[in-house]
């Protein structure tokens, strides 16, 4: 398809409110024309290293919902609503409790991100697989789907929820939203009514009714909130398909309409982004994953303290002090000296510099509150200050060591491992993978999750792969109050 | 308490995306300040007059929940939700399903708004029960509480959405902002947080969750998702309540944050209408309840069309054209020309205007597929012309008649009938909620749930109420797919 014109995107102003909004006439039926492809494709139209990366993405995903399973936003989480759960079909990965599918689909969005260690699409800083893969895997364990059709409705569900973050990023991040539950919405809905068979008509109206639940505000990271983004963005998707699904019908053109989505929470819609090469240019396939367990904007500073602790070894007491050069959106994001909890932790490019340094670590483990608190990191931490350049990238660093003998080490990172520029190999994802999951269902288990997870295309039922998750936690799972 | 010095308000360019956000320092802590209020009023500080209002609100409210129960709208909302409920403490108000409370506040939330009668805030066009009332009373089924405990938490939960919504109003409604839905969630949050007891620090955690919910797009008009709104708002702020029961943190500074709610959704952030004078004006004392079951804006008209309708008797047969000089808002939410169903019916001042004129008609009656489809109405309808007038006010209208013989009538409107101005009498509201409740659950329950209602101070279990709502419905129920 080629470019849209411009005037596509012309702007009025619009009443007496100085809201500047698109005008109907000319802008092409987003929404119209994306049904189409969803409905329309199948999942031999999608190319095999899509598919591959798709199944990477997965498999990434799975080893971080059982990851963070146990964490206490959980716990709580799971007290609140396991007294409004319907019949428990659908599994908390890593968790004995089970719930109905759209309570399951908010749980896992939430396990899933609960330690920032997930995958991240980096031109908008989606996180996209906590949205659509935990509707999606809650509704397989309903509604019993095929490997292949599973990863094909994943593919898709991503690859709408990241053109359409792409089409209003990143002035609508910039104005507050978290991307990765506005965008997320739709892509659950896309993924999960493409699941259930909903007709174009119907898939519409999921569009529709996911444009009118976008919601999640950046206000909220650093605090558990944070994670029930992509939670709610999976329930949330799932519920607008099954709605859809019962006729329950809503606007068909929820993205572009003048009050639509993209232009009530963006002033930037560039439907170009949303409607070009479908089918022959893949964001899904542009997924990388977290080697760090924390916001993407602080991995090359921890790449680069790793890299600077294995080179000087035994000196890493000897520093005096550290000074980072970065991109101001570093420490807009993680800014916060004086980090208290693992979770301010993840805020805190001081903290996870010192903890890359003292212990080698960008793990879950470095941002526990113990880990936080420790004085060994917190000494160092103090002794780091941080200079914004607009002028270096928001992937590069450059770290710069000055010893108590007045000698000095500079380290530059143009591009931190997990970029795409330089991504993590599918060892690497097993190895993270192992690590994480072991500690909640055991290292048995985790094998046996991890060999079903790649096995994907293969498997009769998805369902299977919910119910190994399960693995030992049974003895393992603290009470939350069911 | 004094106004807030302007500099409270004061805005800054922020980053590079010409977001221009309030910066911290500078303003009040407005969430905190208002949690404070919420947490500590007793029934007894509430002034007689307000809660006679309150309760007009509550008696109105279950009229129009009672009367909006067999819409096709809540058939297919209940066909899509049932499968998904969890144990069944909570009566969709009207029919004989039961749900789990948090379902049963979306389904009450859509029942009670789906025909456009129920209640008006008209500084905000905020329809302020719905979102409160149905998460309150489906609690109330869980977790016993008073009828005077339960005034209480409705009258504090509609003043909490009002003054939130007066506070970005009206920038964050013309964005394309359903301020029903996104101020609706703080009101149902602050609702069911006072009636289960939160901590001050819970509840302001309880307005992180409902900030980060807040959502609802105008686009959805005219659709069946624009009675979600009311219905997921009431769902959603009960979740709130919930989540920060069980200690899951949020924001505490929801509301006024840089990237809380009032600076991502509104170019108007006016704290002093959410801290001034708290405890001594009510906004909650200003709702106004609908005689017509439709859009507030196109209220003028009908009541003018049945003045005129009234005066002429039978030579409304003999009307050629009629002339409608509005003000422009009218016509842009209320012009289209040739509705087709009854839903699309309350969106056209032309129907409207013909169904009064030809029936007297602005009750539900009035807005069915067929009344809209009539050919005297249609008739009629295309024979009406209207003019958008910035200088006449949005609460008025000037109907001008020309007849058959040339001679003309005019008629101005200053304020329709159920406006502050002409509030509805309680026999006013008693006659439409007959009128409503009767043809659902029949006249015998109907007088008894009316008389409970009124009665509400006075209960010891509110969920008495909802028992008496389902009446002989059991028996008219259509199937719902449960």
């Amino acid at each position: 398809m080629a470019a849209l014109p411009a005037a596509c995107f012309k702007k009025v102003k619009y009443m007496s409110s100085n809201v500047e909004i698109a005008t109907n006439a000319e802008v092409p039926n987003v929404t119209s024309q994306l049904v189409d492809w969803i409905v329309d494709i199948k999942g031999s139209d999608i190319p095999t290293e899509v598919r591959k990366e798709g199944l990477r993405t997965f498999v990434n995903w799975i080893g971080c919902a059982v990851g963070g399973a146990h964490h206490e936003t959980v716990d709580r989480a799971l007290a609140a609503v396991m007294p409004f759960s319907g019949t428990a079909t659908s599994t908390v990965l890593g968790r004995p409790e089970r719930l109905d599918a759209l309570h399951a689909a908010l749980l896992n969005g939430i396990t899933s991100h609960v330690l920032d260690y997930d995958d991240t699409h980096l031109k908008t800083i989606i996180h996209p697989a906590g949205p659509v893969a935990s509707a999606l895997l809650a509704l397989a364990e309903l509604r019993p789907m095929s490997g292949k059709d599973f990863l094909t409705a994943l593919i898709v569900g991503i690859e709408v929820e990241c053109r359409i973050g792409n089409s209003v990023y990143p002035n609508h991040y910039d104005r507050g939203w978290h991307i990765t539950g506005t965008a997320g919405v739709f892509g659950a809905a896309a993924a999960t009514g493409k699941a259930i068979g909903l007709s174009k008509q119907q898939m519409r109206w999921a569009f529709g009714l996911a444009a009118t639940q976008a919601s999640g505000l950046r206000e909220m990271f650093g605090t558990m909130t944070k994670s029930f983004h992509p939670g709610r963005a999976a329930q949330n998707g799932l519920m607008s398909a099954l709605l859809a699904e019962a006729n329950f019908d809503s606007s068909e053109r929820g993205i572009e309409a003048p009050r639509g989505f993209a232009n009530v929470t963006s002033t930037k819609q560039d439907y170009s982004e949303i409607l070009d090469d479908l089918g022959t240019r893949w964001e899904s396939a542009l997924n990388s994953y977290k080697p760090f367990a924390c916001g993407i904007v602080i991995h090359p500073t921890i790449d680069g303290c790793q890299q600077i602790r294995a080179e000087i070894g035994d000196r890493v007491s000897a520093i005096k002090s550290i000074h980072l050069t970065t991109h101001p959106l570093v420490l807009e994001l993680t800014g916060k000296k004086t980090p208290r909890t693992g979770l301010e932790g993840k805020f805190s490019v001081y903290h996870s510099a010192a903890a890359a340094l003292l212990k080698g670590d960008g793990a879950p483990t470095a941002f526990t509150d113990e880990m936080v608190n420790l004085p060994e990191i917190t000494g160092l931490r103090d002794r780091i200050t941080a200079t914004a350049d607009p002028e270096c990238h928001e992937a590069s660093v450059t770290i710069d060591v000055t010893f108590e003998d007045g000698s000095r080490l500079s380290k530059h990172v143009e591009r931190a491992i997990g970029s795409k520029d330089v991504p993590l190999t599918n060892e690497q994802i097993d190895a993270k993978f192992i690590t994480q999951s072991a500690l909640v269902i055991g290292e048995e288990a985790t094998r046996e999750l991890l060999a079903a997870a790649w096995n994907l295309e293969a498997l009769s039922s998805v369902a299977d792969i919910a119910g190994i998750s399960v693995g030992q936690s049974q003895t393992k799972a603290k009470a939350t109050g069911s």
